[in-house]
């Protein structure tokens, strides 16, 4: 018997049918002698329709009624799906943010979790019953109703398996596990059995969907079990854990991410003094705008050349802050260039291997890609390359290290 | 300087416009100096969306998970009320019943407020806030959300206002106050500027439906001075207060009520003999069916023939009842007759006023109504007539006592 919880999104408790066909799901894990707890989002569609009453109201609604307002959301799915697991005859009880009690900060719409009380759970289970929870939302000091922001569920769900220290957290999707890259590029994509906390971090941080960022720290901190399965699909998904030392055959590389989010901004023949760089992104971080890979190259007459990315949507207020720049330090030209794409490798195999960055670019090469920019990390080698490459490079990349090929 | 609790149905806040004029509204009393708490109900059609989610999961849902999936709908209103009333400049806090708290005992879905702990509001109230509470919802013992049963946002107000010691609970709703008699029926019928608690609870209890009764019998324990009032047409409204001895000048009759909802069940030639009417009505109680008027007479040969009135869809079911008890009893036989309407007088000024029934009947005799039976209490008189003469009968009534005309 094992203590697992489970959290279903927004699709997958889309519609009434749904929640029943999730119902039928939870009852098939109980009769295997499993406890459940599982954490439940806003039926889809629901937490915008309620944005777009509020901002009808307020440009910027207020965070704190914002707060109340959506946290209806996922009440309605808990007792919705409460009623769903009584019609099988199935004993269950939902519990909104507040009633587990999930605490948090009081940063109202990106709230931060502090504590679980998991007694009150801990009860229910030990009677028999499902614990159905509220996903996204918790309670401050106060007794206000606070949300964790946009993808919270998927952190409800980790912190209550840390709090629980359960088995395992599955995260139901419309995916039915990690692959080694998406497969709407890569038709040989492989779905990944077994991937680690740091890689998957890199993953998604550099572009996979599949999970929130957070929760995935959250995990890889609190050392939870956490498996990404398809909601409605029979199959294993992928397991996320910590780096196991055993498994020396692991492959180099685990996966290929990719995103066309970015743009990239140079600032050319810009004199190569000290202190350059936070001159030029000083007033960048000041205008709010997050910067991702950084390059400078020191050119033969002692003038440098300064390139960054940033978010494509933040390219046309980057470009104008760098012309102010670039006439300050009296630097040639700014360009900018959205037809962009950043191709991650990711595997903690790199470690302890040789030459992955070598066979990366000799691989690009052939294919006559042109790479512009190169960021690399542990366990982790980026590219900023032209956008119209993208796929001909995920593929070329797919095959060069036999991502298509199982794990032996 | 008053405090003033509101309350706004389901129609007057039933479109994000609708709630902006209820903003709208709020700030012109407070431009007065008052102090404001609202009561919110679920914007209109809300409730039965979420009800009807519910039944296509089962058909008799679960109490306490029914009191999750329906106080969302409140929740919503207190949230976007709040939006509304900041994108006014006017400082404003939301409360669900749990958060104010409304404590209530555990009788899911029609729950009893058995305190409120009125501190907290009173600090909103001193920093100048508008203080929104959802309707209709509390808290349990044990920390359930709970709820009053449906139009128990009316009961909410009041109860807010008795603990808060308010000087007035207005009650806004889509009619501009309690009337004579139903508009739609007589051309005539006239605003009432006053009523008293007894009054209304006979005009409601007899079938005018502006307000629920059991708001009214909370006011009427607590003496809270109860106002209906439209919610966007400006008017005084009818005051609901404790008789006033001074108003001897108060009309005897104060308005008349009628329902078409009964219908009425006789058993003819019954034997005469003691304990007849448990006989014939205790097996009526046990099948939960609820009666209202009984008459009995006796007949010349020692039968007699017993009357009752049921509401009209238990008609059938009771019949069918009666039939057996007529077969056990030796009675001749069971009539049905759904064709009927009750209408009633009340008037606290009957007390002390001697002749209203002979004055009633007289003048229903002179429109050849004929009256099939009779029921009286101090401060009411309600007769059963065929449905036909309905309108007539209200007509003739309002005229011969004068309700036309203002109270002098």
């Amino acid at each position: 018997m094992a203590l697992i919880v489970q959290k279903y999104g927004g699709t997958s408790v889309g519609t009434v049918e749904r929640i029943q066909a999730v119902a039928d799901k939870i009852g098939r894990f109980l009769s295997e002698g499993h406890q459940i707890v599982v954490v439940v989002s806003a039926m889809s569609g629901e937490t915008n329709r309620l944005i777009g009453m509020a901002k009808q109201i307020q440009d910027d609604p207020t965070p704190r009624e914002m707060d109340v307002l959506v946290s209806t959301g996922e009440q309605v799915t808990i007792a919705l799906l409460s009623m769903a697991l009584h019609k099988l005859g199935i004993d269950a009880r939902s519990f909104t943010g507040g009633q587990v009690p999930i605490r948090t900060d009081s940063a109202f719409m990106k709230a931060r979790i502090e504590h679980i009380d998991e007694q009150s759970m801990r009860g229910d289970l030990a009677a028999g019953r499902v614990v159905v929870v509220a996903g996204f939302q918790g309670i401050d000091p106060e007794g206000n109703i606070t949300t964790l922001g946009r993808g919270g569920s998927d952190t409800t769900a980790v912190a209550l398996a840390a709090a629980l220290k359960a088995d395992e957290c599955q995260i139901y999707t419309d995916v039915d596990g990690v692959y080694t890259t998406d497969p709407r590029v890569v038709d040989s994509a492989r779905r990944l059995d077994h991937i680690t906390f740091e890689e998957m971090l890199e993953m998604a941080s550099q572009g996979s969907k599949v999970l929130q960022i957070r929760s995935v720290e959250f995990a890889g901190k609190y050392n939870v079990p956490l498996r990404v399965l398809h909601s409605f699909q029979e199959g294993p998904g992928t397991l996320i854990t910590v780096d196991e030392e055993v498994d020396m055959e692991k492959p180099v590389i685990s996966g290929i991410a990719f995103t066309r989010d970015e743009a990239k901004l140079t600032l050319r023949g810009v004199p190569d003094t000290p202190g350059i760089a936070y001159k030029i992104l000083g007033p960048i971080g000041d205008a709010n705008i997050e910067v991702d890979m950084i390059v400078q190259n020191v050119g033969a007459d002692g003038a440098t050349d300064f390139t960054f990315t940033v978010h494509r949507n933040e390219m046309a207020k980057a470009k104008k802050i760098l012309e102010q720049v670039a006439k300050d330090l009296g630097a040639r030209d700014v360009l900018a260039d959205d037809k962009i794409a950043k191709v991650s490798l990711v595997g903690v195999g790199m470690r302890s291997h040789a030459g992955v960055a070598s066979r990366m670019f000799q691989s690009l090469a052939s294919e006559g890609v042109n790479i512009e920019m190169i960021s690399t990390s542990e366990i982790k080698i980026s590219v900023v390359i032209a956008e119209k490459y993208l796929e001909l490079a995920v593929r070329a990349l797919h095959a060069a290290f036999e991502l298509d090929k199982p794990a032996s």
